[in-house]
């Protein structure tokens, strides 16, 4: 049944800023359907309902004063448990932070909430973000709404799963080898990355600090690009965050494609694809073709390098964040990773530097080969059609498990070194009735290009607005 | 014989402003002097006469001509090598770079250049920059003049030497863990190291980009003051340079030191020191208490971890720069940089991010502790009375040798990991007639201090005026 928790992000927006709904009823809304849903899926890790209805109220009560709104006022909002909220709990998904409680509130929050949105609920995720799946010990798997014996993707998971459903009109998850856009691709909703540095770090949950983003996921690129227009730009408490003006994302979104180009790899990406993911991504190429972009097939350069540096990056990074709890309590991490942070330890730092120094030079050569070509780069965003929790329970599951696990986040991690501003839409559904992501990554700070490309295949196609069976109690529509 | 080389840099320019003297004279007398001395301590690597000759010519001629004059306008200089100058010749002290030709020219040289300033000579240095005595085993060790069986300090020998001969005004050193201050100390100059990011590195060998500072030797510390005038701040060709506004360091030098307090610490860096050097040390601090400073006894904290972390800092990066020469020319690098490279290949990636992730915590803790009760923290530069040649001749000496040789640089090091800016001034001789130094850090950017209180020092003492053995050909005056 469609309720107003149905209504994209911006349409929720609207609709309490011109008094056709009360952000009270818009929590209501998103209360029941994460009630109906949640038995299933198992996205949240908290939900604080007391602490929403007054904020419910509040937001209405300045409507009703007639108070200048934000841009999301009014909005509830569930995000990923990993970002601070000065008094409420942010367990990252770990054991050992079960009863953290943080002192500050991260800056990303802070914005959204000065433009008028409010939090109700933390959301699962991989543990302490280090996991493509969704597969957690302490807090128990989230399931995909699809289909419930596949994975979300990971570390997004409860992110992914719950805007799939319509429990919440949007949600920060966060990115460092493709935690935004893998639950992205795999529930069937819309996720971007943004650029290296261009959102504030500042209060959220460190993993590697090269490699980090903070990135909503949401039910189209429209509502993507108007979370990020609140929550890009500088920030003094996060000194790494960029100063590079903020674009205008949603006046961007004007569905013109005509002259730009959009880069197809002939050598990578898209060769591992299987076919029903490949037949769905030629097919949304067609979409962007129809309305006027240019199809360029390119080789890709370097891209062993870049895989092989990013890992470097993240698994040095992270092991030098936990090795006090690594020390202390190393019982408390699930044993894949232990096995990654281990393997951490053991890169010698003259590698990790190299890999540093390389990021210039190697995006210099990227930049130059591929966006010299072409203006967005075109790929699947999940290459293979989705596997089960079981078949990546890399924990528990048989040798070549391990295989399949890393597989899942092949295609995402290169832009994690790249540090390139990278969507993942929904554009099909494979065999199992699983969702399908096509990826589209531009230059540095494009954001708005990649969201314009994303927003104009979404005004052709329906994928970004099924709703999964948990929700709808039927199987996926598959139509073009 | 006193001759126009033993003007001071300051002197120098300004006898060149007011025609008093010419660029080609002041030329000729530093060449004068440098062949006189060059033979016992070899102070340099290559030395271009015809183009220095023609930039004499040249200065002498914007004079006649009426032209404003830079403020180190027909001075010449020489320089450590490892400056890169377009067209000339770049060892960095090492067989490997033996023939090197830099297509570009750094960034310093450039500001000297527009100044008025030009190079003659590139001056002998430790391989690669990387030890802390002046042994060089392709261009062969350098000399003190002061007594020619010792150590010149490390790696900026040549600097050390050349500057305390007058066989050139001033000289650019480098400094990542003493290298500035340790030839300034052990010749009997002065040297300054400056606020990590202060001057810019661009076109400079690098290897240690964490620790690695440029910064002057010269005769006094006002001589300091006018090259850090000239070649400090913001350099958008060095993006780590600090965009903090430059101080007028020449005019901080009035000599009050009313209500100034100098530290001396209780537990590290005096401790350290022999007899000849306390006893030095203890005198230098009552010139500065007779001037009106007062002399504040504090504990240092965290010492230890700070040592340790600046060597895992350097190790790991040189490490990382020299990860290609090191498969391919193993056998051109001396055995102890050898050494000292592999281990750095050695530590794990996880335990440099350490050491970079706790710098910040560190230096903070380590401003409130003691730049909480004290301005200008004072200790030896070099605590023992300075070894041999072959005390320290870690390739060839007996066990024990590593201990010696690491011992000069220990109480320089700490201050690569702060950042602080730190001078090195002469401040008496040792049994053996060698010089001992007066080393004074301050807070981040506060250069400006740090030389008042070191130029203070020099107006009530001489020991910045005596010109070592090898130049006046008898033995040092011991006085105060």
């Amino acid at each position: 049944m469609s309720t107003l928790a149905d209504l994209s992000l911006v349409e929720a927006a609207d609709a309490v800023a011109r008094r056709e709904a009360t952000s009270a009823e818009l929590l209501a809304a998103c209360l029941a359907r994460l009630d109906a849903v949640n038995p299933q899926i198992n996205a949240t890790i908290w939900v604080d309902r007391e602490a929403a209805h007054e904020a419910a109220a509040a937001a209405d009560k300045a409507v009703q004063a007639g108070a200048r709104l934000g841009r999301l006022h009014g909005v509830p909002l569930a995000h990923k448990d990993m970002y601070y909220q000065a008094g409420r709990p942010c367990t990252c998904g770990s054991a050992i932070r079960r009863d953290f409680v943080p002192t500050v509130t991260c800056t990303v929050i802070e914005r959204l909430a000065a433009a008028g949105a409010y939090s109700f609920a933390g959301l699962n995720m991989a543990e302490f973000a280090q996991n493509p799946t969704g597969h957690n010990r302490a807090f128990g798997d989230c399931h995909n709404p699809w289909s419930l014996p596949y994975i979300t993707g990971g570390s997004s998971s409860g992110s992914g799963a719950a805007v799939a459903c319509a429990a919440t009109y949007a949600s920060l998850g966060s990115d460092t080898g493709g935690s935004i856009r893998l639950p992205a691709s795999a529930c069937g909703v819309t996720g971007i990355k943004p650029t290296q540095t261009r959102v504030s770090r500042y209060g959220v949950m460190p993993l590697s600090f090269s490699a980090d983003n903070v990135g909503p996921l949401a039910r189209s690129a429209r509502d993507c690009a108007r979370i990020l227009s609140v929550i890009a730009g500088h920030d003094p408490r996060d000194p790494t965050s960029a100063r590079e003006p903020v674009a205008d994302y949603e006046a961007a979104l004007d569905g013109d494609l005509r002259g730009l180009r959009v880069g197809v790899p002939t050598n990578a990406l898209v060769t591992l694809a299987d076919a029903p993911v490949l037949v769905a991504f030629e097919a949304a190429l067609s979409v962007l073709a129809a309305r006027g972009a240019t199809i360029v097939r390119l080789e890709l350069p370097l891209m062993d390098a870049i895989t092989a540096y990013v890992g470097v990056l993240s698994r040095v990074e992270a092991a030098a964040i936990h090795a006090r709890w690594m020390r202390e309590r190393p019982q408390d991490y699930a044993v894949h990773l232990s096995a990654r942070l281990y393997a951490g330890y053991a890169v010698p730092g003259a590698y990790y530097v190299e890999a540093l120094a390389q990021r210039g030079p190697i995006l210099k050569r990227f930049a130059r080969d591929v966006f010299g070509q072409c203006d967005v780069l075109a790929s699947p965003t999940i290459p293979t059609c989705l596997p089960t929790l079981a078949e990546t329970d890399i924990d528990h599951g048989p040798p070549g498990t391990e295989q399949k696990f890393m597989a899942v986040s092949v295609n995402t991690r290169p832009f994690n070194y790249l540090g390139l501003p990278t969507t993942s839409q929904p554009c099909g559904f494979d065999p199992n009735g699983l969702p399908i992501g096509l990826q589209l990554a531009g230059r540095p700070f494009a954001e708005a290009r990649v969201l314009k490309l994303a927003d104009a295949y979404q005004r052709d196609t329906s994928w970004h607005t099924l709703r999964p069976p948990a929700v709808v109690g039927e199987a996926p529509m598959v139509t073009a």
